[in-house]
């Protein structure tokens, strides 16, 4: 069933609220999403700023220990300007460099976003580079399901329930696997990015508000741990947390795991495997909880191909 | 000027030892390296494990401040056969996870690289996945230049002046920037790797020797601050330290100040840029010095591209 | 006013949930906590395992931007026997140390706790060392107040709210200041340990539940960012965080700005002081935020004592 | 046998080179070491900045295996003066609080060192604070032995060989054991803080330059890893790294095992003891590598006193 949901309240953090909708595995539903400030489509401030959540919609079925599949159908910024921050975090550079990051009386840039050309770009009447004109590459920035133990945790961060990630590979056609963590798991959505670097290290991508389209599926008894992906060349999973080693070791701890469950390896083959095949890619650096992604490729042979997720197929 | 070098002895640390060969700018130098455990293209062990370097290379005019521009022209394996570890290291996994790895009584593979076929295979016996073949990627674990400060450092980690860095980026065609710290810059090279998945998760990538072609170029009064790399796509920068926090300072870091000195952007030019369109990747998370890597891509349009490096044309 | 308070019913996380209770500035308070198990002074459960906190406790006219003052008048265990762990933290040894830990068939220590003698005792029938004795230092391991934006944070974690902080420091007569993020601050208790180590590198104290009088003061329009504490011979502060890097810039930041505003120094000269004078504890270096302690001597001269804050004469 | 030795030249690196003294396991030695700006007893500078260190001493029959016991029986500043950095270190305090930092135009500060009074005193002539007046604690900044490899490694950081750990602890009348890589041990010693805070959170203790006494012990067969050491109330280990999470794995795990194999606890003992008894210090949190102590307070009862080390005796 295909529904069409329209906002009327935001959350600012991902817990166990009232549910806007309940929809059913296999449901896809057509939304909106303010950016990180709380703005629409028209610009207009309609929630408090730092993330505010579109839902939560409540997935019948979805139980404690349930895996929830999230499919990012179509994702598109639906007004012409985005901002973004301008100034390199603090915490990205070396410490003694910090006062030698640029100090511009104005912390923000006003990007055109135009979705027809595919570009987001930026004046810049200063600088003898004159204009950037960066592809877009939509995605959405803070997105998951409520918490275990009656957490309501912050959109600032992220953790094992997904938030706060920024991660470019959030993005069109991409599908996201969620723990579940309480009946009906609760799935948030917002912060669309119309174009973000890895690491959001400015602190912000080019925040946008967004059209968007989901597809949910519940995948019974399957239980995981920490978000997972799939795209048409990787499976991947995220790990949340500080320092960057220890978003490292969840994500990889996930994916031996994943491998070793679900795609019929043993564990020394899975590990001999990853030793030499995996990738990983950098979500953010700037929130409260860092992300790293560990990847693994589809291409590598009949190898992950021949075992591939019969849930994707 | 194209020397042809064949090493008798190795280094065990990057340090300011007496040089093998003394070349000029501009040259090129055909020579081998031996494997990780210090073994040669015929098998025998020829040098003590642990990254044994050939070299040090003394290139002349090489002064305290300059920049050493190294060319991996060619990298070649030289041998039918590599090693790799088979277990996830266990800084990589969660704590509560390392019980969990494998144990297998052998804890070393033996791989058949095939340089025709381009590919690197591993028979697994015990494993209903019964063998892995993956594409070869031939990369340099460990090269660099002598640090400052009349230091020796170990080839099991690394630094500003290089070391064991583990990048899968540094393959052949691939052009690499050192700062110079001692006359001569005094150039090492070695661990060669068939392959190695990001990370270098267990510990090593297939490991084998290697004959090697590279081009040494002086970049007279540039001073950089840490490794920086050049290929068809990117310019990139490398941090290399532990938490992984740190190392993505140092990499975002030498970044910018890349940027704005060589490539005529402003501060908060670079910033703006920076923060909506840089890439990282992981080198390793093994060592005792963890490292990132900080890329900028060349295409994202005439900006990047119309300040190309003058040195590299 | 001094009220008595029995609590029917405890939380598992810090949040702006229903007060038991509604007291003034200047009250104290005589209740009871479960231990971290939720088990009271009968040994029976009465709440869920994970800290269950006895609150909260909503103070008149504690408003956002103010300062909480909790002193700890009385701590006491209120039962013969407390619980631990028995093995070190996986996360607290060399990963490769972790395989190497001892993994006995029970995880759990029960001890003899004796408040009159003092002393919390374990037979050890398996080890030479025949019997340890150690000496009490009641404690409580988690405590705070509401945090900002909506949260509800899990016990089982800390931040600028206070939480699971498990440092020594928090025993009898000691005075913790908390900011005020919420009308009412809506202030909570739980998790008393007999005793602890530094670090709790088993992943608890020895956990017992206790009996606890605390006092309150509304410190009107004083600003804290992080939990702070006295007694007679420090002042500190708490920075709650991964990595312990992270919590010791909390800690040490709070100070320098506590230093500046609070006692009268300039930037220059609270600078000065610490880098010669400053103390650091660690919290816990178990749970998701680790916590460091940084301390300033009130001995260091009339200069600290000169200044000693007016709130607590 | 007690030799007094006069330093000609002084080295920035721990590494083999030439000893400037032979002396028997037993011997006394009593020496001069220069501040870490290179200037002796004058104020003049005999060396190059960076924690020049005299020695190294050549230990007869230490072989790689054996631990080396260091007492340092006397540690006395041998001039008036000594110097301070004035502000706190950036990677100390919260990234966005270093451009809040002080920012004076002179960044040193001159403390008088009077001995007699055992102070170290400086005027603040713009702040009303007006003057500040220490206890003197002398101690060692950087000391150790010569690493294993072959490498030279700088003053400025530490290791498993010892090193700049900036640990206050290292004081008159306590024992330090260090790990033997290299035959005759090598022994340096430099840096002399008359004073410092926990942290070194400055960059620098007061640098003076000092006498020495200090005595040799060759522990024949016994194994260390990390620093240790040994006071009247305590005995210790120090872990050397970044980030301080995995300073204190090193520093958690030494002793452990120091308990199993010198002091006749179990595994499960030892970890059941520590987890209720250990205590942590910061070294230094400024260097390249952190430094975290591992405190067990003797007085625990009959349980370590009783077996206490013998070679302590």
């Amino acid at each position: 069933m295909h529904h069409s949901f329209q906002p009327t309240h935001y959350f600012n953090t991902l817990g166990s609220h009232e549910p806007v909708l309940k929809i059913k595995s296999g449901d896809t539903v057509t939304t909106t999403t303010v950016d990180a400030a709380g703005c629409n489509h028209l610009g207009e401030q309609v929630a408090p700023r730092g993330n505010p959540q579109t839902g939560p919609f409540f997935i019948e079925d979805a139980e404690p220990g349930d895996t929830l599949l999230i499919r990012l159908d179509k994702l598109s910024p639906n007004r012409p300007q985005g901002w973004s921050a301008k100034v390199l975090a603090p915490n990205v550079v070396n410490p003694d460099y910090v006062t030698d990051l640029p100090n511009p009386q104005d912390r923000l840039a006003t990007w055109q976003v135009d979705t027809k050309l595919g570009t987001a770009s930026l004046d810049l009447p200063w600088s003898n580079t004159k204009r950037l004109e960066l592809p877009l590459e939509p995605m959405l920035g803070c997105f998951g399901v409520a918490p275990t133990r009656g957490q309501a945790i912050s959109t600032a961060t992220s953790g094992e329930h997904g938030g706060n990630m920024d991660y470019r590979g959030f993005k069109e056609g991409v599908s996201v696997y969620f723990p579940v963590f309480v009946s009906g798991a609760l799935f948030f959505l917002g912060d669309g990015h119309a174009l973000q670097g890895d690491g959001e290290i400015v602190g912000t991508g080019i925040e946008i508000s967004m059209d968007v389209t989901f597809s949910v599926q519940v995948l019974k008894g399957k239980q995981s741990f920490w978000p997972r992906g799939e795209n048409d060349d990787f499976i991947f999973t995220a790990g949340n947390a500080r320092p960057l080693d220890q978003a490292t070791q969840h994500a990889t701890t996930e994916m031996h795991h994943w491998l070793c469950t679900d795609f019929g390896f043993d564990a020394l083959t899975a590990s001999i495997l990853m030793g030499q095949a995996v990738r990983y890619e950098l979500g953010n650096v700037f929130d409260p909880a860092y992300t790293m992604i560990c990847k693994m490729p589809k291409r590598f042979g009949s190898v992950l191909l021949e075992h591939v997720h019969v849930d994707q197929k």
